[in-house]
Parts: structure tokens; C-alpha cells; sequence
């Protein structure tokens, strides 16, 4: 029984149907109708204008957007557990030329405000020290926590004080958004998020992310620097039809609200071994060496997040037998 | 009634089913049961031992062999109409981290031994001039011309006497393999080939292309570039299923047989407008601007390349009675 | 007898002085006091506010010039014969992220608006082929001829009504003033001039050279740029030193006057054998293999260009003596 | 009275003396006989056959071997004070291509195996995670501690297990085999120290740091991408006669002598007040603020590091009249 990544999962029968449907003779690239269609799909979700790409993963998301955002001798502030730090092989490196990730601590991946002034307080306004561009964050973040629209606004406000500019690594924005209720345009511009990495792939879709720019003059650049990357898919159409099938009668919110409902499930059978706060689809559990053989032993696949702490991450299909067993044999622990 | 690119047309309806058959749980990345046969499906293919990775462009195919087989301050001989001079926004300089490109003129976008060698040997061996460290061919060409196995055989001796790398970019291998009727083997690492890009997404495939390391020492290195630029897609599975239902059977070289087939029925429609003699699935035509509009407003879709000059690519999907008026079209010019 | 290259020649024992005399103690970097007076001299000498900053190379200053004024996926338009081509180990593609170099023929490494415009006209406006940027031009050229003040102009107004940024490299731009007499502004910014690579290593300084910005507003990126290419000398003041020497009663001028005059001395003696007119301090000739030789015996030290071709350069230092020998060996041939 | 940096002291008056020796006409860039002369000095010192060149700044020695060392995809272990990552503005993502710096901590600047192991053990072997390719260690640290020939050895050998390469900052090398009075060979090669910064700049030197491989194989890409970065100076006669001025008769190792003995002088003057042992040239001391000002006031100049803590540096040339003024200060405070 897999609870063990959302990047595991299948891709909704909606993703393959429209994959299926896309699959004729149409322009090439992004001239297809589908691809044309994004910039209005995602402006109508924002209720703004926005300039939106696909890529095939969320690493190519972030760092074609970090890299419009941040010069080659330019900091990226992040915090020390995120994925474009930990998990992207130094992808921000290369896309941007050589940007340096500037880490920043904070309990379940999340960055105040305060941590941000500090460190930039401590940098010499010099040539001998790289001065920060951008701030990246991760909602929800890698520890399954979220960033309410308040609190990115306050992040927001500092970046926009300083001169910074503000990424979002969206890669499951969509269990954010499910969990705060909050909308999407008051989670991202209105708290002066420049580019989001709005995550499809961990939420039902096959191999189709997009990237949003709300800073929409950055567009013609961030399409050159996707082609030159070698994410200009020459059949891009499957790409857009599979993000506009997610798009459609809120698919993209009902899968992350499945997922959340799971992890809810699981945090409530065993509430005093949380780590974390369960606020999307990930539960990190204390658990001793012994409990989680034990656990594996009866055919539940985890991940050993490290000395006593496993994680588990909930899908949108996950079936309701293997949820219901699982939060039995936690709550026998 | 489109002749304009091959990137047009869609996917074969296997590539589709093997989508969707492979849409189920599996681990991420390349760990999947279907990601793990192309090792062995492309090493009997060549047979030899190769090693595979699945991308999902053609440009990063092409760069991140270039990147392996190149250092940032080494040359990489190609063609002046090469793809990776021409088409692909500078991704070679991006991906090696600024390696120059060295051009050579040729009838047809091909190089000869003797063209590299006296490029070479215009180079000083001083640390002023960008030494060359590859060489890349494509075949096909740009212009529809095929390599012989005996034509690549005699770049690799050069290469391998200066100490050059040979890579292939083979968006249209199949097309190329399908004229000469030569094996797969003796195209490519029998004759030198390092690295090649193995084309599918013009030949029946969604948004899958293979780069096949003969040097296999390479892999490791590769697949970290490959997660680098991100290009390790998460389900990966939806990429090597479509490699592995258009290597089954001999499907890709069937798809290019067509695809030929239907170019040498138009090229013997208009032999005497030929500009490039047609080895492959693409036709250049010299005809005056009124001829060209008159095509055009007969409902051919196709390419201006130059002044007098048009093109028309073939695809594995081409339909008889569309072929027959065009080629009807042309011997009526 | 050396008549090899201007780089083999002496510092002028001003410049030796200069270093001597700042050899004190003094705040690093460029915090001293020759350094703050460098943005004041050149402003000075260009009758405008300008910018201006040492590093100790030419192939420094021209790249760090051409890294702020190309993106990494931009193209920048010079000759086939251009130093940053032919003889700077790939550097500009270092120092730019990638940017490609955009080759044009014309006699004595000369280019002309109209090449410029039809190369540029020959760029199809899409991602997929590489957008140029910038046009760097080098007076005096590779060849030894010059362009005046109005030919610089005519490339200007062209490049403004591209959005093409304009650099002149100008390892021998004080040759280029000598012959032509025009003003150092006329020459410059008054014709559309972005940024200028002051060269003082040929021309009697020891290992400084100047990056003069015309656009002001760069120079806080060149700044951080050259430390971060490990340029910013911790001494600084002795490479400010050099420069402020050589401008110092105009010696820079009278060091390439003297050069100049050599030069021509070396025309009038051979004027049938010149392969270009001679407009700075290099000699080309056309001499058989025999004469070469003959020429060599006889003691002269100079550079095999090619078949049937031999280059002078002369210097500021040029002895009477050794160069009248010379001139009745060339006028003998 | 100037104890803020050695980087502001003057050179030593036989460098200005080289300088002006060796400014006459010869062969250009590192053909001339001072920098041919420079692996057999080197080799000598280290009684290993070496291969050594000439840079114009230690941020250039440093990113130039860590380019050779590290892959554009690795990470680059070093303290995190190091000069790499706090003051040379990014410069090794620029040179490396984007390799990520992995930072450790210890007491004054110190790495250790314990360390280095501990880091490396948490890092997955996977493509998703950055691997280790090198170890940069600075002695002496930025804090003037000194590691022993032992100390390094001990990395070294971590170093090997791991199929790490080492370098060493060594911007005050000679203040630390002055002060270990350890041979310049056990310190380096014989401890598994495959590349070395030698500097001089801070020691008397006054343009000119060596580059020291002690892999010798790495020499011919080391020296293309000197030349590449602009780093290879046109009369880089120059720089190689300082480093020999330097290297005669021990005088590099007489200044640091020299320095070494004036921290010591105001180290037992204040021994209480020491935030750290005193092993090289730097003095770093805890006082108030106002005991900050008071010494200002007396005419001092040091550089304030952070709250409470104060940083002196001695230079080769320091005068006795000033340090005992300074001695007797810090003995009253």
C-alpha cells in the first residue's frame, strides 16, 4: 500500500482522456489552440492577467522563473530544506549561471519576515558579497505546513521594501489552496508573489506543470530561456490539455482536497506522534526503528525521513481500504 | 492539407494506449518497471551495451550528450544549418556552460572528413583559440540528405585520430536507417558514434526522444545534468512507454518507411524542381513566388525557406488522397 | 629585431614611475585615491560624465563590457576576425553564460551597417533561433585599418534602431585617434557608443586597462562582474597608477603617434607588397615563402599571418635604427 | 595608523624592483623567461615536481583550481566563513559553472574530518542531491588560526576515501609555515593537497598570486581557463618577476615572519581579550563600544566584525613605533 510519494500516483482519467483528445494534427510548440488557451484559463483563476507556460516538471518551473527573477551574480533566499535546495541537483544554479541559494532557518520549511531582514541585515551592501534578488518559498511546504495569504503578503511587503522579488514553488499550491479556502489571487499578486510554479503533476496530472507570471513583461524572456533549456515541447498541446482538463469544474482543488481529507485521516488516528502539524497532504510521524518495520511489515511503503521520523504523503486516488488500514495500524502504535 | 513539419502530426494511437496502460503506480523517476527496460530494449537494438535515458525534447537530447562530450571551453564542429546552431536558441551554450560551436559548410547540411580536417588545422594549439572537442552530424540532415553507415564510419576515424567525440543528433535516425536499409549498429557505434539522439517525437511519438550513451561510462553524468535541467520527469514511466511501444514490432521504422515513402511520391512528381536530391522524409522545392501562392491557395500547407525555395516534410500519418493531389499539384507545376 | 607584437614591448618608464610612486599604503580595491580619480579623467578626456573601471586585461574589460550588455541568450554581431572570436579562448561565451557570437566577413576585419542589417534580417523573430543583442567592433581593427567617427556613427544609428547595444573594443583605439585626428567623444559615445575597452597594454602600459561606460547606469553590474571574475585587485591603485600616467600630458597619444609613424615609415618602403592600407601600427604584407625567410635571416622578428602573408606590429618604443634597417630590407624585397 | 588589512600595505621594495628589472621586451603572455622560470622555482620549494601560474588576484587562484577540481554539478565543502563563500561575490558558481558550496561549521574558520563525514553521510546518493567533488580549506583561516601539516593530512585522507579533491586558500600560506614552522611540502602535496593558492599579494607581493597543481595533469586546463577568464596577462613577465623577487632567498617567508611576530606583540598585550588564539597575522578581540571608539579616537584604524569584536591585521611592513603605541593601548584597555 503506497503512501509514499504523490509523484507515485497515476494521472487522472480526465489527463489521459485529454491527452487522448489532443492527440491530432495541430501547430507546433505553443501555437496549438490548447496552448493559446492557457494565458485566459489561469487569468480568469487569478482574476488578473497572467502570462502562463507549461514545462514538463517543477524544477524546470522554479528555475525558469528564478532565473528571470535573480542576475547570475544574484541570492536567492529560501529556506534550508527547500526543494530547489535540496532536491534539485543545483538546477537553480545552472538555470540562473551561477545565483547562490541564501538558506534560511524556520520550523516545517517556513521563512518569517524577521528571518529575512536579519540576514539581509548582516550582508554588506558590496561587491565582495553577493546581494540577495528574490525570495523563494514553498507552499505548502516540504513539511506539509502553509503559508496563509496573510503570510505571504507580510513576506511580500519585505521583499517589495527591499527590492526583492518573490517566487513561489507552487509544486502543491493546489493543497495549499484547499486548506485555507483562501483564493488563488489572494495567495499570490495581492501578497506580491512575482512567479508561481503552480503544481500539476503531484495533483493528478501526467507531465504538465505551469508556470505563472504575474509579472507579465518577464514572459518574452522566460520563453526563451524555456526553449533554450530544451523544455519547448514540439507537441505542446498535450502539455496545455492536460493543465486545462485539471483546470476544468475545479479538478485541480477537488484532487488536493481528496489528498488533504487522507492526511487528515491519518493525523487523526495518531495525533501525539505528529511532528508536524498536518496542514496539507504530507504527515511526518515520530516513530521508533521497531513501530515502523512493524508498519512496513504490514505492506505500508513510507519514506524514512531520518532518525525516528517517517513521512507519509497522500494522493488524490488514494483508495479508502489501505487509508482505513493504515490509520488503524497507526492508531494501534 | 499540412505538409509543414512532422512535429505537426500527432502521436501514433499506440504511443496513446501506451500512455494510458503505463498510468498506474509505479515508482517516480526512472525507477519504473517500463524506465527500466530501455537499458536492454535499445542494447539489442544496437547490440552492443548501451545505456538510455528518456528526455522529452529533442534539444535537450542533443545538449546534454554536447554537455558530456564537451568541456565549456571546448569547440563543437557541426554544420552551419545545423539544428543546434539554428533552431535551438543558443542551448548548446547554455547547457555546456558556453562551449562554441564551430561551422562547417557542405552541399545538403553535410560535413566531410576533409572539411573538418582543415578546419582543425587552421586552429593554433595555444590556449587563445577554442580548441574543437566534438564533432555533432545529423541524420538526417536538415535538408533531407542521409549519412551513409560507410560516411559516418570515416568521420569517426577522424575523430577518434584527433581526439574528437562523434555524436549523432538523430531526430530523423529512423528516417535515415529506413532509406539506407543499414543497421542500426553499423550507423552509429561501429562507426564512432559516441552519443546519439534517437528521434521520436517526429516520428510517432507524444514527447519522448531517447539519447543513447555507446560510452556508457557517461551515464551517471548525463542523468545528473538530465535531473539538473530538469528533465527527469517524476513519472517517467509515461515516457519510456512510448519508446517501448514504438521500438515493438519495428514500429518506429515502419512509421518512417511511410513517412519516406510518401516523399519519394512527391519528389518523382517534380524531379526537375528538386533542390536537394530526397533521402529522407523532406522535400525542397525551387518554384517562384506565384507558383508557391498557388499551392498555397490549392490548400497545401507548408514552409517558405528561402527565396525560391519551399519545403515540405512527410509524416508517419500521411493520408493517400491528400499525397495524391499534392503530388498532382507538383507535376502540374 | 622585434617587430613581432605590441604586447612583447616594454612598459613606458612613466608608467614604472607611476607604479612606484603608489606603492604606499592606501585603502584596497579601488577605494584609493588614483582609483577615484579615474571616473574624473576620463570624463574629462570624453567631455562626459562617464564611468570608468580597471582590470588588468583586454579580454576582461571587453567581456565584462559584453556580460552587461547581452543576455546569455542573446547573439553579439562582430567579424569573423574579431579578437573576442578568433584569439580570447572562447571567453565572451564565459563571461556571458553562453551569448553566441554572430560572425560577418568585410575587408580588413571591418564591418558595415548593411551586413549588420542583412544578417539581422536573416533572424527569424522566435525562440527558436537566437535574437542578437549587441554589435562589438574593434578600432583599430584586427587588420590595422581604422574607422572614423562617422562610420562608427552610421553602425550607431543602426544599432539604436535595433536595440543593439555598441561596443567598441579598443585594444588600439589611441592608434585609431592618432591616425584620424577626430575627438575621443566623437569617436565614442557621440556615435552611439555603449561601452569602450580602453587598451594601455599596448601602447606603453604594463597590465592595466580601462572599461570606459558611457552608460553610467551599468556600472554598479560591471562592478560586482569583475569581482566576480576575480578582477578586482586588491591593489588596485597601481593599475590606476599606469593609467592616469599614460593621460597625463596626453602621452597615450604621443605613445601611438609614435607607433603610428613606424607604421607608415614601413608602408612608404614596401607600398606594392601592403595586403591593407596601413591606418595604425600593423603591417601586412604580401611576401613568397623565400622572402619571408630572407627577411628572418636577416633578423627580423615578425608573425607568419598565413600563406603568403607576414605581420609588423610596431610599438611606442621603436628604435631609429633597427626600424630604418627594416624599412631598406622591405624596400630591397 | 593602518591596521585594518594587509591588503593595504604596500609591496616590498624588491617587488618594485623586479617590476622595473624585468619591464623590457620579451616573448608575450607566459612565455618569457620569469614565468618559465616559475615550476622550477615552485618545484624546488616543494621538492615535487609542480606546475605553477601566475594570476593577478587570490579570487582568481582559488576559482580557477575549484573549476578544475569540481564539476559544474558538485558541491565544493568549505567552513562557512570561508573566503569562497562570504567574500569573492558568487566567484566560484561563476567559474564552476554553478557548483554549490557546502558549508560547514568549527570553531575559527576550522573545518574537520568529524565534519566533512558527518555532512557527506546526510547526503542521499541520488541525482536529486548535489554529491561532494572537492574540500577547500584556508590556511591560514579567516580568523588567523592555522592548520597544522597533521590536521591537514587527516582531510586529506578523508579526502581520498571519498574521491574528494583538496585545495587550499593559502592568501597567508606563508604566515602559516611561519608560524608552524612545518615544511611547505608536508603541508601540501605530502597531505593530499592537490592545488594550492599561494599568495603574496597580502605578503609583499603587489599584483601577482601563484596557482600552485601539484596534479600536474590539471595544467593545460587550468591554463585555458586562465585565458579564458582574462586572466592571462599580455606581459605577464611582470608578475612573475614579483613572485620570484619574493620567493628569493625566503623573503616571502621573512615578511610573514615579520607580521606573524607584530600579532604576537599585541596578542600578549591584551591576551584576555583574544576572541581567538593568535596564530597567524589577525587579531580579533572582544571589547565594548565604546572601548571601540576610545582606540579610533587614538587613532587607530581595524575594522569592526561584529558586535563586540574587532579585527586587527599585521602587515610585513608594519612599523615599530605604531605597533608599540597600539601594544600599549590594548595593554590599558
Amino acid at each position: 500500500m503506497r503512501f509514499f510519494s504523490d509523484n507515485a500516483a497515476p494521472a487522472h482519467p480526465k489527463v489521459i482522456e485529454a491527452i487522448a483528445a489532443s492527440n491530432r494534427v495541430d501547430t507546433a510548440y505553443d501555437g496549438d489552440e490548447w496552448s493559446q488557451r492557457l494565458d485566459g484559463a489561469f487569468s480568469d483563476l487569478f482574476g488578473t492577467e497572467v502570462r502562463a507556460l507549461w514545462v514538463s516538471t517543477g524544477t524546470a518551473a522554479n528555475c525558469l522563473a528564478l532565473a528571470a527573477l535573480c542576475p547570475p551574480y544574484g541570492g536567492i533566499i529560501c529556506h534550508r530544506d527547500a526543494h530547489i535546495e535540496v532536491d534539485e541537483a543545483g538546477a537553480p544554479g545552472f538555470f540562473t549561471g551561477g545565483a547562490k541559494l541564501m538558506l534560511l532557518d524556520g520550523p516545517g520549511a517556513k521563512i518569517t519576515p524577521e528571518a529575512v531582514r536579519d540576514y539581509c541585515d548582516l550582508i554588506r551592501k558590496d561587491v565582495h558579497q553577493v546581494q540577495p534578488a528574490a525570495i523563494s518559498i514553498t507552499n505548502a511546504t516540504e513539511y506539509g505546513l502553509v503559508y496563509r495569504a496573510a503570510e505571504v503578503a507580510a513576506l511580500g511587503q519585505l521583499a517589495k521594501e527591499r527590492s526583492l522579488a518573490l517566487h513561489m514553488d507552487g509544486a502543491r499550491i493546489a493543497n495549499a489552496l484547499a486548506t485555507t479556502g483562501e483564493s488563488p489571487s489572494d495567495m499570490t499578486w495581492r501578497a506580491g508573489v512575482d512567479a508561481l510554479s503552480f503544481g500539476f503533476v503531484k495533483n493528478g496530472g501526467l507531465n504538465a506543470e505551469a508556470l505563472i507570471l504575474f509579472r507579465t513583461e518577464l514572459f518574452d524572456e522566460v520563453a526563451i530561456r524555456r526553449k533554450r533549456a530544451g523544455h519547448l515541447s514540439s507537441k505542446g498541446r498535450t502539455l496545455a490539455a492536460q493543465i486545462l482538463a485539471l483546470l476544468e469544474d475545479g479538478l485541480w482543488l477537488e484532487n488536493a482536497r481528496a489528498a488533504n481529507g487522507v492526511a487528515q485521516q491519518l493525523a487523526t488516528a495518531a495525533p501525539h506522534r505528529l511532528a508536524y502539524p498536518v496542514e496539507a497532504n504530507e504527515i511526518f510521524l515520530n516513530v521508533s526503528a521497531a513501530e515502523a518495520a512493524q508498519l512496513r511489515s504490514q505492506g505500508f511503503d513510507f519514506y524514512d525521513w531520518g532518525p525516528g521520523e517517517i513521512r507519509f504523503v497522500t494522493s488524490w486516488d488514494q483508495q479508502g481500504e489501505a487509508v482505513e488500514r493504515l490509520a488503524a495500524a497507526l492508531a494501534a502504535l
